[in-house]
C-alpha cells in the first residue's frame, strides 16, 4: 500500500510510475475514482448511461473531448496519473500499461465515477468493522439480474459489492452510506441473495471470496458497485476503450466529506 | 391553475392544448422539469456543465439522440407534453408555440432538470410559508456574481432563487431541503445579499419582486436555481435551442419523495 495522506503527493507518485499497486488506503480523505475514457462517438450514450443510472455510474468527473486534464479534481493528468491502465478492443483487453500517453488522441472523452471507497472510511470511522478490510482481500462483488437502465448501446446488468453486517451495523450503514448519494449512496439489497439473481455468496464474479462464512446474526448487504460500468462497457464491446485496472483508482483532490448530501 | 393530482392526466390535457399556462401546484406529488433540448453537437458539453453544476442543473433526464420519447420519466412526448415553449436561435426567441412538432428533427437531443417545486412541497408540509406561494406570485430569481464551472462553449452566472424565512424555518429548511440534492438541495447562501453580488434584493433579475418587504427578524435563503442552465444557454448563443416557457414545465411520472436522498 501506499502509504501517504496527501493526494497531491500520491499521484506526483503514480504519475512517476513509482507506484502501480492498488490505491485502497492511500490519501483516504479523497475521493478516487473509477476510470472510463472513450472516442466520442459513445461519449454521448455513455452520459446518459451514467445519468440514468446513477447509484452504480455517479459521475464525478468529465472530460472536455481531447483534453487529459481533469481541472475540476486537481491537477489531473488522465494519462499518467493512474497506477495502472487496462486498454481494450472490441471487448478484449490488449495491454495494461503503466500510462496511456501513446493512446491519447483528440477524440477521447473522459468519465470518472465514484467508488465505494468514499463511504467506506466513513462506515470505519463509526465502528462498523469489513471483512474485506480487516483480512485486506477485495470486496466481494457479484453480477445480479437486475437490468440497468439502457441508454443507447449501453445496457447490462447491476454488479454489486456485498459486505455482511449485523442488524445493528446493517442500519447505520443504511444511515451513513445514504448521506453520500454522489458515491453509490444507500443499499440496493439486503438478506437473501437469491431475490437479486445471485446463487453462490461464495462465488463472486469480482473481487475474492467472502473470507470467512456469513454469520447466523449477520445480513449481506449489497451495495451498487462501480464495476457495473467496465461489466456493461465489456458487454457492448466500444470499438477503443481505456479503463483502470481493478483497485488502481484515480485519486482526487475532492474531499470525501464534500461528497455527503448532508 | 390546473388542478388535477394525477400527473398523467394532467400530460394527456397538456397535450392537446387544453392547459397552456403555468404548472405550479399541478400533480403536486410529481417531479417538474426544466427542458432543454439542443442540436447534438452541443449536447456532450451540456452534459459536462450539468455534471459538473449539479446544484443549479440537476439532470434527471436525459433523452437519446432524435428521440422525442422519454421514457423513464412516463409516457413523454417532449414535442407535445410542455404547456408552452421557447424557440431560440442564436440566443434570440423567435416563437413561443404550444407544440414543437415542427420544430424537432433527428439530431435534437432532450435534457431534463430537476426544479425547486420538489423541495417547496417538503417545505410546506413542514409548516414552512412561503410568502410567494401565499401570494400567488413567482419566487424572485437573481444573478449572482459566482461563476459556474465552464464546460466547452458553456459559462455563465449561477442564478439562485430567494426565500425569506425566520431563523427556525431557515434552519429546517437547510435540513429538507439537504435531502433533495437531485433537485438543487441545501441553499447556497444566507443573510447578506451583496456578498454574492446582488445589489438590490427588491429587483430581482427573473420573477417577481419580493411581495412584501423582507422582515428584521427574517433571513433571505438563496438556492441555487433551474432557470441557471437557460441564463447560460441564452449568453452561449447556440445556433438553435427549445426551452419551457419559464413556469410550464414538463410534469414527470417521478415521486418528489422519491428524489430524497433519505
Amino acid at each position: 500500500m501506499l502509504d501517504i495522506e496527501s493526494s497531491i503527493e500520491a499521484r506526483k507518485i503514480i504519475r512517476q510510475n513509482k507506484y502501480t499497486k492498488q490505491t485502497a488506503g492511500t490519501a483516504a480523505r479523497y475521493v478516487q475514482g473509477n476510470v472510463c475514457i472513450l472516442p466520442s462517438k459513445y461519449a454521448l450514450d455513455f452520459a446518459a448511461f451514467c445519468q440514468k443510472n446513477p447509484k452504480p455510474c455517479p459521475l464525478i468527473g468529465f472530460g472536455t473531448k481531447g483534453d487529459p486534464i481533469l481541472q475540476d479534481l486537481g491537477d489531473v493528468d488522465i494519462r499518467t496519473d493512474v497506477p495502472q491502465y487496462r486498454v481494450w478492443k472490441n471487448g478484449e483487453c490488449i495491454d495494461e500499461p503503466l500510462d496511456v500517453k501513446s493512446y491519447w488522441n483528440d477524440d477521447l472523452v473522459t468519465f470518472i465515477l465514484g467508488c465505494s471507497m468514499s463511504f467506506e472510511l466513513p462506515l470505519i470511522e463509526a465502528g462498523i468493522q469489513m471483512p474485506h478490510i480487516k483480512n485486506d482481500t477485495t470486496v466481494p462483488m457479484y453480477r445480479t439480474n437486475i437490468d440497468c437502465e439502457p441508454a443507447g448501446q449501453f445496457s447490462g446488468k447491476l454488479v454489486v459489492s456485498m459486505r455482511p453486517l449485523n442488524a445493528k451495523d446493517a442500519i447505520r450503514s443504511i444511515q451513513i452510506s445514504s448521506r453520500f448519494p454522489a458515491v453509490h449512496g444507500a443499499p440496493i439489497h439486503m438478506g437473501n441473495p437469491d431475490e437479486i439473481g445471485i446463487q453462490n455468496i461464495m462465488k463472486p464474479e469480482y473481487g475474492d471470496p467472502p473470507s470467512v462464512p456469513i454469520k447466523n446474526n449477520e445480513l449481506p448487504v449489497f451495495w451498487a458497485c462501480g464495476v457495473t460500468p467496465q461489466s456493461v462497457l465489456m458487454d457492448s464491446k466500444p470499438d477503443f476503450c481505456i479503463t483502470h485496472k481493478p483497485g488502481c483508482m484515480l485519486i482526487t483532490d475532492k474531499l470525501n466529506i464534500d461528497l455527503a448530501a448532508l
